[in-house]
Formats: C-alpha cells, structure tokens, sequence
C-alpha cells in the first residue's frame, strides 16, 4: 500500500485544491494551460470564495468556462451563480437528475472538456438523488493517475449522509461500489468536503480502510439509519438557491 | 503562467498534505514507498493532529523515521514529542540556528534521506532566527518539478511575521530572495500555514504574485512594520514546549 498522489503531463494540464473553511468544502480547478486559450474548469465553487477563485484564475492567465457541481449542497451556497455575473461567458453544470436549473445538465457518461482535458460523468445517487461523480478520462492524453471528484458521495475514510434530499443508503452503497470502487486502485479520490484535514486518498485506501464503505450493506445501511445527525443547519437556504445554481436572487453584474 | 501543481515519480514516491484546522497548519509526509521498509518523515507535524497521522501512516504501510520542524512555532505545539512517544525510533529534526532541541540539529546544505528521497535545508531565517526550508533534490530520481516546504518564511500570497522570535523583515527579505525565488519557477510551495485556502503555489507565482515580496526591499520592510498585529496567542504555551520538541513534560507512553 502507498500511492503516489500526484498525476502526470506535469506541463499540459494544471490542477489546484482550493478550501472553503467554514464549511470545510473543497473547490478543485482543473485548466488545460497547453491551450492558447487555457480553458478551466471549477468543481463545487463557494459563494464565500468566488473571489478568490476569480483572482487566482485572472493570475495563472486562464478562462473559465465551466462552474460545475457534484450536487445540490446543503451545506453551502454554491458559487456557480456569483462567477456567472463576475466571469462573463462562463457556463453553470449540475446533473439533469438533480433536478436544479444550470446552463448545462449532464447525464451518465457525458463528457465534459476544457482544451484537450475532460471529465466523465458518473452517477453516483445516494447522498442526494443527483449526485454525480466527475472522472478525468482514461486516454493516454488524459491525467495518470486518474483523478475521482466524488462529491459527497464517497468522503475520505467516510461518505456523506443519507436522510435528506432522496438520500438512500442502499442507493449510495451501490453508487459507490459500481461508480468508484471500479476504478483503478491508484485513483485519486477528491472529495466535496473534509472534516478531518485530509486533502486526498485514492480507491485503493478507501476500497480498504473506509470504515462504514467496506462493511456489507446491510451492515452499511445501519450505521448510515444510525448516525444520529443535527438537521443541517444550511439546508433551508442553500437548497432553494442551489436548485438554480446560486441564481435565485438577481446577483448585480458588478465586476 | 500556469504550473501544473504536481510532480513526477508516481509509483516510486508518496506525498501527502494534511491540515490542522484550528491553527491552519499544514503537515507533510513523505516517503519512498519503493523502498522495502517505505521509510517516510513528516514536517511541521501538529501535537492535536498526531493519532490521525500515526493511523494514517499505518494504513500506508510506511515506517515513520523523522518527525521535522521548520522552525520553532508560536502558534500551536508541535507533535514531535507525541510522535516519539508513540512511534518507537523516530527521530525529531530543526536546525541548528534555532536553538532548539532535538535529536538531529540540521544546518545549511545538510541533506535528509528517507530511502532514495532527500531535502535539502536552506537557511531561511527572518520569521525567526532558526527559520529553515526544505526542499526536494534536484537529482534525476527526485521529484520534479522540486517541492519547497517554506515553512513561515514564504507564505501563498503572503510570508510570517518578523516581530518576534528573533524575527528581522530584512533577513526575511534576504531569505526569500536568495534561497527561495532562486529555485526553478515551477517548484512547488509548500507553506506552514495557510488562512485563505490555498494549497500550494509556485515559485513563479509567488515571484510574480506575493503582495509583499514582489516590492522593494524597503516597501517590504515598511509593511512588515506596520502590520499591527495582535499578540500570538499561543506563544507562551508553544514556543517552550516546540524548544524541545514537544517534550517538555514527559509524556506518557501509552500507544
Ligand atoms: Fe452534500
Ligand atoms: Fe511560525
């Protein structure tokens, strides 16, 4: 055991974590900088830190184009709507299953690109009924190891919850062990969230040591009735924004 | 501009970052999982965050060898002591300059193996007077492209305090200057602390970028002296106990 966690094509392709604190959310960007254009990609974007996304984007020269969400988060606003006004030309993403309004909806086996680089769409329901997992693609050209943005779906040695939102156990169980668990062991597993410090792991550690994901499913969907958890304490805000991406109220086009 | 944030020697190295909430600290491990004993060190290890890196490196399968300090922290204790306590045989590290104890006092050009991985230690006083950087080799089998592990000296976007701890804005500036933006431009950093949530940078970045070291030497020392900030908080608890490691009491040996 012992994976590297590092991808290759080093001078093709940039790739920075970004983190939200207060709600521990984690924002990736992904840019293909071997495009003159060097189009970029952002995974689940905070409203709280759109403009430090915006500011590190103008600096590494590149162009955002996609502002993209695994899901509906509860957790926190997205900052897909806040970079629509701010970024002009960028394009919101969320699955069509999730049932929330964007510019782009995308459905199982989709194909997302920015320049030469691209992300697949996996769905990966049970947290919410719209969650979906974005993999980097498996082609020569494309990132190695391969990297998972699983959303909540599949956490570090954990996985999100699954009592609101058409969350299911038995669902997300299933999601993750057809969807994730799939993938090459070496994969790198990229999470919406961290509550514990952890900044990646791979397919290979969680498919061994995540605590409640290599327990049989019934014994899974215990411990999953079982959490005990405080309702969520964002849920009734977030949610209603997050079904239109951030867009709900008119955001002013101030840049 | 734009560096792909990650380097090579997939299969034969392992990194990984970590991060303590409270006080924004960011721990490191590395190790050369081609090795039969996958020897590996952390930096800047946190005492609070200790049992989740001593699992973590478990579940790896890697040999803990030396637990390293950049410098002595005033912000939280480091988890050098703990470290010991529980891992039989590893051995702490800092440099020489700063006065503290421990069992290997680095000094300037030294080198630190674990298996075929080595850093090296640049003197990077300023922060404090025993300030070190670590930084990969420039060999074929090191990483590439190099990684810096700056400590407090230079900060994403930003760099430590100088008024304390033998602190001296213009070493700082010296500092960073002749040991840090003398690496290649795509090196990575890698600091002690961040508070925006940023992961990593560049050496080209932060050349380009740093709000405070891209400016004359006397703008720099002119911000430095009128930052106003308040007393470091833990400095009275942290700064005798990371002296000696984290060992000032004894600790109990319960694994
Ligand atoms: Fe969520
Ligand atoms: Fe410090």
């Amino acid at each position: 055991m012992g994976f590297h966690t590092t991808p290759s094509h080093a001078s093709k392709y940039l790739f920075r974590q970004l983190f939200e604190k207060d709600s521990s959310t984690y924002t990736y960007l992904l840019a293909d900088v071997s495009h003159p254009q060097k189009p970029a990609l952002l995974i689940d974007p905070v409203d709280k830190t759109v403009d430090r996304d915006v500011s590190l984007i103008h600096e590494l020269g590149l162009k955002l184009v996609y502002a993209m969400n695994t899901h509906v988060h509860a957790d926190h606003v997205t900052g897909t709507g806040l970079l629509k006004s701010k970024v002009p030309g960028v394009k919101s993403v969320i699955s069509k299953a999730s049932s929330a309004k964007a510019d782009f909806l995308v459905d199982s086996g989709d194909k997302i690109f920015v320049g030469d680089l691209f992300l697949e769409v996996r769905p990966t329901p049970g947290h919410t009924a719209g969650c979906v997992t974005y993999v980097t693609g498996d082609d020569p050209n494309q990132l190695e190891p391969r990297m998972a943005f699983t959303g909540d779906a599949l956490l570090i040695r954990g996985c999100g919850r699954t009592d609101f939102q058409g969350g299911s156990s038995a669902e997300l169980y299933k999601s993750v062990h057809s969807q994730i668990f799939t993938l090459p062991e070496q994969t790198l597993v990229y999470p919406a969230h961290d509550y514990k410090g952890f900044v990646v792991s791979t397919v290979g550690e969680e498919k061994q040591y995540n605590p409640r994901l290599t327990k049989d499913e019934e014994t899974f969907k215990g411990i999953m009735e079982n959490l005990k958890l405080a309702y969520p304490k964002m849920i009734d805000v977030a949610v209603p924004a997050n079904m239109v991406c951030g867009l709900q109220d008119p955001v002013p086009t101030t840049v």
